[in-house]
């Protein structure tokens, strides 16, 4: 795990949640919906296909628990799950919380401004109750 | 199997290119990039959580399987992956080859109008092409 290094963007946007065994879990700033994103802490990965066969399975095993735990904490009504890119080429993958109600639903989220951004005391809570649930 | 049934709206809007061992993969029709789709041949799915451990890690290296083969025929510059539901909750999850060229990068596709569709006999060679890479 040496070499692993945060994408200097993705630290800028987020605020970190704890590590996992295999990803580093962070919270997005700035948006609408509670929205977590965990970085594999390996080097030099882009695509899902870069990772060995064991990284690849803690990997999905992680997304799974992340998921349950943002449902069960938010009450989602759908829950979205992306590895994109496009921009961050450090591969990552996106859980978030979506609801019927929410400002851009049901278009996906992604590159979309904020219209109700969380406030930084809803984050900050937020952060806390999602790090103790995955403890 | 027995009680799986494709979303009509996912029919409609695919090509069938083959069933893998747990999914049905789906091309896209009238799309701007080389777009596939996995759907669980389950009863009842929704969210990546609802599969069985068994299933969930089939469905992972089936995505991967196919993001392969997709990458190697298409030459793809970042594969685009996901699981979103907003709009069709049955479960599945996209895999597209992006392009820094193509009409929408490096915004994701979803939602948008395609700019260059992908004709009817392109697609059909793309999918004759995949098939065989999988078959």
């Amino acid at each position: 795990m040496t070499d692993f290094r945060l994408d200097p963007r993705l630290a800028a946007d987020t605020v970190t949640v704890l590590d996992l065994p295999l990803s580093r879990l962070l919270a997005m700033r700035g948006v609408d919906h509670p929205w977590v994103i965990l970085v594999p802490r390996r080097p030099d990965l882009v695509e899902l296909l870069d990772l060995a066969p064991d990284d690849r399975a803690a990997l999905s095993a992680e997304i799974d628990r992340v998921a349950a735990a943002l449902r069960a904490q938010t009450g989602a009504h759908k829950l979205n799950v992306g590895a994109l890119g496009n921009v961050v080429s450090q591969l990552h993958v996106h859980v978030i919380a979506r609801f019927r109600d929410d400002p851009a639903w049901p278009h996906p989220v992604w590159g979309r401004p904020a219209v109700r951004p969380i406030d930084a005391a809803t984050l900050e809570a937020f952060v806390a109750d999602l790090r103790a649930r995955l403890a």
